[in-house]
């Protein structure tokens, strides 16, 4: 089981923080946004006498209400195509489990998120990576791309829409490059879709279900951890019109007998969030990001990866390993008591060797926070390259 | 992935309701019992804006909590030797997953809990069956059959105590038997001891961490599922002194970012239950199982394991396949209306053959219904046999 990017500068985050250094977090996917009242409020209000066990695969209730969600999205679903999950974690772990076996293949745009690897480590299957790149902010790759790596043991292709940890949203020639390339070669297409909401700049976001001719093909792995900031709830979904799949994925939610039922409960009147919740959501992360780019195109000799959704950007820095200069800035670096922890981007890639120079800043703080990490950021880097 | 021995039983079920025939469930182990209104009262009232990840191996508060739940339990741990998990269920998977790889042997006495196929299945692990036997209660096999299936590949014995479906609580020289054969052959001794408080009869329960040199060989896989009543809140733990079966453990939970919050609340502040809660339900549980072996005693030609611990009773029955019996009884019976439903035990075997003419009852119903549950299976029994 690999680690993650972020987990081995902890112990330092621990140690600067034991030192009285305040350490501003741009390394972690914990939005600050508040849950939906509604969501909290339903847990506080359901009369419970038995804490029991939920239906497997979710309670028809809220499987018929994650349906009419989708609807709404071009996404039409019935309750039947859905398993609820506990968190978008145990969603792609059934759907490893389900459409691969040991020594089977998984091409994923690289980079990626990196507990993609965790849950193929644990299936022994082998992520073929393809390199997407900072100067067309992460974009599709060349399908001529993908096709070079496709083999005998190419099950699936997986896709992070828009990404953790690039930003990039998909558009839709991109989406249906990759609903052809899966019709071609009959492989699944595996699209984590949690940041759906998440798309900016008035672009839109399309999903592979919305596309046609995609039922045996495509499954979505959702949750509501970001969409209504619940990360704590751990819900979230396995979607797919391929009967087979959802079998398979049913064999797997058994052994584990039932998501979470208080959290179910949270996650089903969350799905009543009016319009106005995401608009205002959205609204402050474009802020935040518009912000963040204008604080970053400050440094000097750095590359962006202008994100136009979800709250992430990819940044390539000016020295030769930002996992040391990750390290050092908790170790060696303060302005007024304050530091910047930030995510080495190597752990996000499966190539060795790829993101070295690179880091993603989550973009999940306050406006005044991110000012200030920016300046520290841009400080610190100074002093690194001059020290 | 095998499917759980009631399972294919649920379709019959679906249909008799349907026909207006209320079926007793006798088939799960979902207690009626109350949940602790303190445990439920902690989420009402806890002050939540954002819904956050907790940390992945749980909260240090809870997990000390529950190192000083053990100190009463002669089990002597700390907040480091535990890794709060979503439900036993996954202690019990990331358990296999770290201290199995794919091919190698655990050895179960059989009949044990059907959903320990489905993980092995899903780590590729093989199952070892040792028979125990209802002439004996389904007491510990002899330890020269354990060494007999003891091979190059075996890397842990695993019991459930009590257990579930047997009802049988091993006695202290039973599980120090165990102790010496794992300590002579370098294995892991895993424990599932989700029962642990439903001892009866004056009985003791004697956990494996409780044994002198196992630091290294023992892995409690824990919840709080059955023992405050809150199945739903999918809550468990795994318990090991061995710090590479720990770390090792965590890459797993790190995957899955972790375990959800809300449900923690809840098993935090249940572990605050006071001792007569314990003693209240344990009173019940054998109030319900001595109505439930008198009512049983009524029948003829069934032999009837009698359990000391848990909630279940494994009962053999004249029949050739209690399968084609339980369907039977959901299709073909019913007095006034209500049948019954049973789980068929061949599903707790892994030997292909064993337990067909055997099913499990779990005493989770009130003493009322019971009674008329064990009526219909004894009068359903007779007119299977006749007709």
């Amino acid at each position: 089981m690999p680690s993650s990017p972020i987990r081995k500068l902890v112990p330092y985050a621990e140690e600067a923080k034991k030192r009285g250094v305040h350490v501003i977090h741009l390394n972690i996917g914990q939005p600050d946004i508040k849950t939906p009242k509604a969501a909290l409020d339903a847990v506080k209000n359901a009369s419970i006498e038995v804490l029991a066990y939920s239906r497997t695969e979710g309670s028809e209730a809220y499987r018929g209400k994650i349906a009419s969600y989708y609807a709404k999205h071009q996404v039409h679903v019935t309750a039947k195509d859905i398993i609820v999950t506990t968190g978008g974690s145990e969603a792609l772990a059934f759907t490893m489990g389900s459409i691969l076996d040991e020594g089977d293949e998984v091409i994923i745009p690289e980079p990626f998120y990196a507990n993609y690897n965790g849950f193929a480590a644990a299936n022994g299957v082998k992520v073929i990576p393809i390199l997407s790149s900072i100067t067309n902010n992460f974009a599709l790759p060349d399908i001529a791309d993908f096709e070079q790596k496709i083999s005998a043991r190419t099950k699936a292709i997986l896709i992070c829409n828009p990404g953790n940890p690039t930003g990039y949203l998909y558009n839709e020639q991109e989406i249906k490059q990759l609903v052809d390339l899966v019709k071609k070669y009959d492989l699944f297409l595996v699209a984590d879709e949690v940041y759906r909401e998440f798309a900016y700049d008035g672009k839109q976001h399309h999903s592979i279900l919305a596309q046609a001719g995609m039922d045996n093909h495509a499954i979505i792995v959702d949750s509501v951890s970001k969409r209504y900031s619940m990360c704590g709830a751990r819900i979230g979904c396995i979607v797919s019109k391929n009967p087979l799949v959802i079998e398979t994925a049913m064999k797997f939610a058994q052994a584990r007998l039932s998501p979470p039922t208080l959290a179910q409960i949270a996650g089903e009147a969350a799905l009543d969030t009016p319009q106005h919740y995401f608009d205002d959501v959205i609204a402050e992360y474009v802020s935040r990001r518009d912000l963040l780019l204008a604080e970053l195109s400050k440094i000097d000799n750095i590359k962006i990866a202008r994100p136009s959704g979800a709250f992430y950007c990819v940044v390539e820095l000016p020295v030769a390993n930002s996992d040391d200069f990750a390290q050092w800035l908790l170790e060696e670096f303060q302005i007024n008591g304050d530091t910047v922890m930030v995510a080495p981007a190597a752990g996000f890639y499966a190539t060795e060797g790829q993101g070295l120079n690179q880091i993603r800043i989550a973009y999940v703080l306050e406006k005044e926070q991110l000012k200030k990490a920016v300046h520290i950021l841009d400080k610190g880097l100074k002093q690194y390259l001059n020290r």
